[in-house]
């Protein structure tokens, strides 16, 4: 018999050396408001999933992991609406203390992305994606 | 004026060593079915964003950053529905090729958590928290 477990990501937690300089990236660049913070963890309610943005040490204990290492492996996408969406944020996010990786061009499949790390080195592509609607609560949707 | 996005994430892309060694944890560890895959990438449908699993050279490509690291400053976490789900999944993940970071126990917020690593060291967090609903179609709502 096969188990099968809900295919679910409930928390992206990244790993923050400074919760303030972080805090501008995602609140002033993105324009996000946090559902709960403190001095050591920030969460920010996402489409079905939350995002917390929690001081390295922390999570190294929790996660019985010493020396987690940056930049990790991996990349978060946030899709926008519109073409013309993704220079302007992507200008935002820099200005609040993002870096750029990638400026914004167009992939193979169409669209246009780009990437900006934020000032803790965690990737965000920044993405216009015709092909993969979102619905008007914010569930994208593989197509 | 200040500018608003949704608080969307549309996808999780993590860089993965070896496609099919990643394709069992996710699919025999999790029981996750692929909405596409090929040889250098799967995506999963999730709920209400994507998971990609990407050949990490590609991935560095994408965003203009060679040298990512492993273990990253990151952690995914899965949440079950019940207390009793947490350490059968945990096992089915760790005999799908995934290492034990941390063996459930409870965490200070209560309920039951505990860390598994991917086959290239991204770390699932596997909780029950009941003080965060899941709703019916898998959105997870802060609490």
């Amino acid at each position: 018999m096969v188990e099968r477990s809900e295919q679910q990501i409930a928390v992206v937690t990244l790993g923050i050396a400074d919760i303030a300089r972080s805090r501008r990236f995602y609140v002033d660049g993105f324009g996000w408001k946090p559902v709960f913070e403190n001095p050591e963890i920030i969460f920010y309610q996402m489409n079905g999933l939350v995002l917390a943005t929690w001081h390295t040490p922390a999570l190294e204990e929790d996660m019985k992991t010493p020396d987690l290492a940056r930049p990790g492996a991996f990349a978060l996408a946030h899709n926008v609406r519109r073409h013309q969406d993704v220079e302007p944020l992507m200008s935002r996010l820099v200005a609040a203390g993002g870096r750029l990786l990638r400026a914004a061009d167009a992939p193979p499949q169409g669209g246009l992305r780009g990437y900006v790390a934020d000032p803790d080195s965690h990737a965000w592509e920044i993405a216009f994606n015709p092909a993969w609607p979102i619905s008007a609560d914010g569930r994208v949707t593989f197509a």
